[in-house]
């Protein structure tokens, strides 16, 4: 774990270079709005993307049900952080990681995704050899053509292992449509979460008509939770990135109705060398950002524009006229891709104004298992 | 940190996943081939691709003067594990990481790059303050355009600085041509290194006009080593890649002359869900890779295409005809880039055959500042 690059109540401006940082009043805000919106709803949000339990705690503050993970090391950081309702949104697959599994719900919910009946009777053992039931979710592919059993009779089916499996309690349906969260435009996200919407209906449909309750379906991400909660077919939304935003988001169009949020997460650089009128070099580079959804963006500097990294360094084009940082100086950017980018830090730097905060730990930084 | 995923003695087919594996074969031969192929010169590996100490005492071990690193808490982690000399590639700006630097140079000979004489002073009183000396290598702009100041007479008006500074001890250019190491042609970097060596061939001539001593001329990675060297320029090579490797080295067409490097590096990673006939999704996406030089490939299983990556999954496409692995079955996947890719793990899992022989820590993982 690497040390702390600052403490609360430290100006900004001796924040410790580079630093992942939060914007609280833009992070409460998005919370808050959130929260607003789903009302009557479920809401659990993806921990995935801050992977930190004080930002849990701040969710659940604001009525989440619990949070989802992606992995079993992550919801094991979420548990031993005193979260008590976690849903890994995932198959989980090797016998280790189920019975690690199984062990987290001796102090909390645990539900997983299955799209096998092989891994039925796995998961079954597991939980009965230590006394636990396990909420298990049957994920159907909506479209995304990532995981996933074909909706309806496909999925029926496998709800029926699931009832006649000791220690495995079946919850539901996990729809998740993660193609359609980066669809630019509102009528392609609307086309996309429609189709999504009527797969639920029907597998739930199908379930029912076999005799088997079917009491949640949950899915849905930051870029389309508004359609799948006004679809009708969805009991719980799992929207993630909204708490920070990133420069890919920003890159959707929204409706007239969609929420805006915010831009609370930076990650806060400094320049390390002015060699060239037209160019500075901030520290921050292919280990500071995820650059699978682009380049960052320089925040409130105009004309200050990132260009190139390499694994230490990020290039700045200085545009002509415009008046470049200087040595040493702080340069706010705004990640291409949130979740990953979170993953490379231990800690979040969170301020206020021109303060900081507080530090949270990313607990679950790293967590793959 | 999170928990190991296996232990030496551990068969490979019992590695937790994903986890990042070395074939410890591979890995030696890249370190013998190395060090034969830079005799008579001063090799001083980049410890910013492997992060691990277990790698540069085996780099040590064969010979290297020390290591490179490119962040001062990097340089801190191979100190404290026992490395007596770190040059860091960098230039280092902010106070405080000034003051840290320095304090390491109690225990080893710590190096640092400077390209402007802003800095001087600041390193200077940061060593007289608590009674070390701090090697000082000013870096020049050999083509890169990243940092570095103007070869010549300007490198020479800041070695006179240097020299003046007590608490500094110049020794001489970093003159590393970062774009030239993956230009796909040898006649291609052949142009790009002479162009470097030319540029450090004069500011060296420039600096011994103004009477001062310039002992070291130091640069070079895996893509271009051997004309760092032979060009005569040169005394010290950092080549960081070569242990490893990837798929963006392995476009490189190589020179006749050229040593081949085999590829040590893999992400070991399992099926977890098999929808379809015509796709496996595996438990290692955006954040088990770096994804800012391509898409991992797929290792010793024809017909099988890494296609795309979400955060916890990618997606692999079975070819027609192919036989495709089973649920929770293990496929080896190369990275696309190494450094940034080995910066997500904690642990390197170091096997020989089909067995774990070592668990290494990645002590300075995560170390950006």
């Amino acid at each position: 774990m690497q040390p702390v690059p600052a403490r609360a109540g430290d100006p900004l401006d001796t924040i410790e270079t580079p630093a992942l940082c939060v914007d609280l009043d833009a992070f409460e805000r998005n919370l808050d709005r959130m929260a607003d919106a789903t009302q009557g709803m479920r809401l659990r949000p993806h921990a995935k993307s801050h992977k930190c339990p004080d930002i849990a705690r701040a969710q659940i503050a604001r009525g989440a049900v619990g949070v989802c993970c992606q992995k079993t090391d992550e919801a094991a950081a979420f548990v031993a952080a005193g979260v008590r309702d976690v849903l890994v949104t995932n198959e989980v697959v090797a016998p280790r990681k189920i019975a690690r599994l199984a062990a987290l719900a001796r102090d909390a919910t645990i539900g997983v995704l299955v799209d096998s009946t092989d891994v039925v009777p796995v998961l079954s053992e597991a939980a009965r050899a230590i006394g636990v039931t396990l909420d298990v979710y049957i994920e159907i592919d909506v479209g995304a053509h990532r995981c996933g059993v074909a909706p309806g009779a496909p999925a029926a089916g496998l709800a029926r292992a699931v009832v006649a499996a000791p220690g495995l309690r079946f919850r539901g349906l996990q729809a998740y449509q993660g193609a359609a969260q980066h669809l630019r435009t509102p009528e392609e996200r609307h086309a996309a979460i429609a189709t999504a919407a009527e797969h639920a209906r029907a597998t739930r449909a199908a379930i029912v008509a076999a005799g088997i309750a079917c009491d949640i379906v949950t899915g849905a991400g930051t870029g389309t939770y508004r359609l799948e909660q006004s679809s009708g077919a969805y009991d719980e939304l799992q929207p993630g990135s909204y708490v920070f935003m990133d420069v890919d988001y920003g890159r959707n169009t929204l409706a007239a109705d969609d929420v805006r949020f915010d831009q609370s997460l930076f990650v806060l650089s400094a320049v390390m060398s002015a060699p060239a009128p037209e160019r500075v070099v901030v520290d921050a580079g292919l280990k500071a950002f995820s650059f699978d959804a682009g380049l960052p963006i320089v925040h409130g500097w105009p004309g200050l524009e990132y260009r190139k990294a390499t694994d230490e360094h990020g290039i700045l084009a200085v545009a002509g006229g415009a008046s470049p940082p200087r040595l040493g100086e702080h340069v706010w950017l705004v990640p291409g891709h949130c979740d990953p980018t979170v993953n490379l830090y231990d800690w979040i730097v969170a301020f206020r104004g021109d303060t900081v905060e507080a530090v949270w730990p990313i607990t679950a930084r790293g967590a793959l298992g």
